[in-house]
């Protein structure tokens, strides 16, 4: 999905991601792309296989250089952890270990508070064919695992971040789930919504359509419903009443021309 | 992340991914994975450029080859989804229409709600470069956007379907954030931990280290504390009784002993 608006500001801060003697150039760029797309910028490489820089992590990264560009070199995870309160780490085996076990979006949530309280997080990611090692996740706070089907759970290192990533990125986020973009126009008024209703109204009177007066209310009722949960703007009302008048020809507003 | 659990059943339902018009066979196939990963299989491709089957799809999928088997083709978005009851329509531009906004979570929310009431949805994602087409947005309930960073907000097709799925397979399941694994062992008894509480202080007023009176209270609640955060396992509790007998003898069990 395109979109990016490079005009608007980049966020930052969030916890540091660790990558634990990352094999391939490839995952650390698109690994730094995930990072990128979620607002997180503190990339941690120990070990990288290849060595660093890393041509194939530059053109893997397509555009979250930034990200890149400040990546930090460890030559353990003991130092690259070293000044940081809490630690992760992530895993999707179980290891057998007496250690809390937290979907992303629960970390993602105690990292947060720990950082209302001044205290940086990271997040650590083993490498792609073995996952961390066990003295790593002894290391940590508590294991993060993405629920995933049990039967294919295995995500890739750039998948793993971006969940995590996407959690960060959104937590707190609840509230705004659902908007309605209204394109150039803005959201109609009531009274415009029931001015439509009634002219509507009118002329279905007119053509006889509701002429069972028994019935009527109940169409009525329904005919303004959908329209309301149609939500429509004003410019759609204007095209609305030109679809009443181009079947019923221009208003004859009876009653109330007599009435002023 | 490894962790494959083969022997464990495979999950179906959830709304059909449909692919309009896709360029690139990895990213059909990297679509495929992460849809297996999150527990969906039903997979609609409309009119994928290079054809179908498409070699570089089932070398992508890497063990995903159920969903890409299972895959249906169609030559138009209307066919692909004719029988689905919700579609909606993923993108991360702006469209300047009229049009419901929803985050992932939230629309996952919805299908799995119309999914009770027995109502089909389908989830459009358009081809890499162009993405949907405004006329296949009219098409659609509402749109789907990932929030991510306003600055670098594109991600590919396969990550995109991740989300999805993500939210997809772990909707509903707030309440299991966080869980402790313990490994072979039972978390311990209240009555365990206790009479370690004892053995450990009985050992430190021997020892003279809770000499001071008056701070004796505090040091042996915050001791206590200490031990009741760790969570500690029955087989934790034997290694910590060990401990304190390997610094402080033999137990002598002064008055318990002459009690009994």
């Amino acid at each position: 999905m395109a979109g990016t608006d490079r005009r608007r500001a980049k966020l930052s801060g969030g916890p540091a991601i660790i990558l634990v003697e990352p094999q391939l150039g490839e995952n650390i760029g698109t690994a730094a792309r995930a990072m990128f797309n979620c607002g997180l910028t503190d990339l941690r490489l120990v070990k990288p296989r290849d060595g660093w820089p890393n041509k194939k992590a530059i053109a893997a990264a397509s555009g979250a250089d930034a990200v890149l560009e400040k990546a930090r070199l460890y030559d353990s995870v003991e130092e690259a952890i070293s000044a940081l309160r809490r630690v992760y780490a992530t895993t999707a085996r179980d290891r057998y270990m007496v250690k809390r076990i937290l979907t992303p979006r629960f970390a993602v949530g105690e990292i947060k508070t720990y950082l209302a309280a001044g205290e940086s997080s990271g997040v650590l990611f083993g490498p792609e064919r073995t996952g961390l090692l066990n003295e790593h996740i002894a290391l940590s706070e508590a294991v993060i695992s993405v629920p995933m089907n049990p039967a294919f759970s295995s995500l890739n290192l750039a998948q793993s971040v971006l969940i995590l990533g996407y959690e960060w990125f959104n937590a707190g986020n609840e509230a705004a789930g659902e908007l309605t973009a209204t394109g150039h126009s803005k959201p109609a008024t009531k009274q415009q919504l029931i001015r439509f209703f009634e002219h509507l109204e009118e002329e279905l009177d007119n053509s006889g359509f509701m002429r069972n007066a028994e019935k009527r209310p109940s169409m009525v009722r329904n005919l303004r419903n959908l329209f309301q949960r149609a939500q429509c703007t004003e410019q759609e009302l204007r095209t609305l009443h030109g679809v009443v008048t181009s079947f019923a020809g221009p208003r004859k507003r009876k009653k109330k021309a007599e009435d002023s």
